[in-house]
């Protein structure tokens, strides 16, 4: 046995035993080096967020959270000791810790969700207000671990041992707190003794599914065979693989699902083989507002990326050009089910997200 | 205008203008660097071969051919005065030529003609085989020149001026001594005034499509936009392609096809979005003793392809398996046409490849 810090000792994200640390791991050193950075200034966390150091919707959410916790602690020990001033001050800095990537939702979500409980709670104590901040963060990072295992029970349903899992992109543990969301079904399924056999796309032009998925899962000591986005067609015609799994962005109101791009094409490549595949997402990805895909606009990103990122010389001359859209947007008509912590929805997804988002409204 | 070399000055394998040299692209440094080597010592030759600065099987045959007339141009600078002696001293040669890449057939089914045509004038002096080889040679490259053409021809007949057009990895100029395969009719448009919009997949793990094919296509001024193989379902969805054409390593008598790896699910995408798919190859690919595509064996290589080849730092963990099929095999289902020298062959392939090895016997 090593006596090296291993993935799975630590969430992903976390508060640390003293209460005065945001705890992530430095997501862009890996598979290379495990490092666990110990924040507390807000520029740090903030460059974290930034930099992608923590990232995957969940865990950032989460993140933020437990970040602004520890920024209102520093306040106190600052001398904060007004709750106006406290307050205005503990403001400032949420927007500026949003700001880090604008488009990140969860971010901006979470950030909101914690400064509503500290001024709900304006004529209170800095010190009772941090103590609640405390809490919420803690709530939040308790929902994200909830909302995964949920999802990884549901979705071992459509499982058995032994069989051949695809999936693509990273919506792993490294994207949440602990189990992610596609993964979650094979984590649960770990935990329950079940054996499986898990092919990670590598993901271009980012390679999340190399750097993040193959390395937590075989740190997991899950048997994971990397293959390159180009090979999937040829393992589910080989039948090793029985299930797709991957996550989603957004979840519209028809079923139509947003992730990483190649989504697609491995959902059109398994229908054509007649290997069922599913979307694990939390409820809080489906849009009932979004009525289908084409309401849901694809970012592009820079030719770069795929030009000369990750490589020592440029691949590709400078003349040519590129096109390099973030996600791609798959027809309900390719997606089996939708995993959800919930429970799973199936054609017609109208219907069944509909009374998926009844039931979250009844529980909550 | 620049004075530097380029591309298109030049073919991919040719014979110097002295006659004493055999000049290739050095493959292996592009896209950063246009170098020519001038080659005529059988050693730099086997290596130019070996270490893939000339790839591609038709490119490999002429660069085998017209570099063993150059050999056998050195052996008569060296003296060899008598017949026997010189023609034992070019089988040993030739045999070590064709050993730098025992599966490459183009390599091994060139140097067999050129030393027929040598054993065939056994009566002859040196002077008079050398003079032979060197007009074998020449052949060798313009059949390889005239196939191409001619498939640009008829594959040029299935395409409109102005569309767009998905190709994968390189069955390209560089792969062949000018147009190439899936290019030609992509070139010989150009040369009628077509213009095109092509779209190149990157070609994971070895990148042929991004450091050749759209090098090749932007050095030849033709509109290249250079994509990552995930991202090829977007632009089919996009109507981007009207259609994709890709070349074969092999094609099995009832229309299977080998190529490079992610081919099979480019056509499974292409069909399911009512998009033809075409495979252009010469009939020297057409392999009609082998009755469909579940006798061709598909050759792995190595992990660290995927893994590190490329990067600055590994890009997954030792930990992970791999798998790296290097060809798939697309079912004639998925195939719309395939384009060779002698016409299109379309469905059933049985009958139509049939017909066109045929027309090929008639004419030779």
């Amino acid at each position: 046995m090593s006596s090296e810090k291993r993935l799975n000792d630590y969430d992903t994200v976390s508060l640390s035993e003293s209460g005065k640390h945001l705890v992530i791991i430095d997501q862009t050193l890996l598979p290379g080096e495990l490092r666990y950075l110990k924040l507390r200034e807000l520029e740090d966390i903030r460059e974290a967020i930034y930099m992608l150091r923590v990232r995957g919707a969940p865990a950032i959410g989460v993140a933020a959270a437990i970040g602004l916790y520890v920024i209102a602690d520093g306040l106190l020990e600052e001398g904060f000791s007004e709750t106006p001033e406290f307050l205005e001050e503990l403001r400032v800095r949420a927007d500026y810790l949003a700001d880090a990537r604008p488009t990140a939702v969860n971010l901006r979500w979470a950030v909101d969700r914690m400064m509503e409980a500290a001024q709900s709670m304006a004529e209170e104590a800095p010190e009772t207000i941090t103590e609640e901040l405390r809490k919420e963060a803690l709530k939040i990072r308790d929902e994200d671990v909830d909302v995964c295992r949920r999802i990884g029970e549901h979705g071992l349903t459509v499982l058995r041992d032994g069989q051949g899992i695809l999936t693509h992109c990273n919506a792993g543990r490294l994207a949440t707190v602990r189990y992610g969301t596609a993964t979650a079904p094979i984590y649960i399924g770990q935990e329950n003794g079940y054996e499986f056999r898990v092919f990670a796309d590598e993901t271009r032009p980012l390679l999340q599914g190399a750097r993040l998925t193959s390395y937590e899962l075989a740190e997991a000591g899950i048997d994971v065979t990397l293959i390159c986005d180009n090979m999937a067609a040829t393992v589910l015609k080989n039948g090793w693989a029985d299930t797709v799994i991957t996550g989603a962005d957004r979840v519209a109101a028809n079923g139509d699902s947003a992730n990483k791009i190649g989504t697609m094409g491995l959902a059109i490549i398994a229908k054509h083989f007649g290997i069922p595949f599913y979307i694990a997402a939390p409820t809080s990805t489906i849009d009932m507002d979004t009525a289908d895909g084409s309401d849901i606009i694809i970012e592009e990103r820079p030719g770069d990326e795929i030009r000369t990122m990750w490589y020592e010389r440029p691949m590709a001359p400078e003349e040519a050009g590129t096109y390099n859209p973030s996600f791609d947007v798959t027809d309900h008509e390719l997606i089996t089910g939708i995993i959800t912590e919930y429970g799973i929805a199936y054609p017609p997804f109208r219907e069944s997200l509909a009374e998926i988002m009844r039931r979250k409204e009844c529980e909550e």
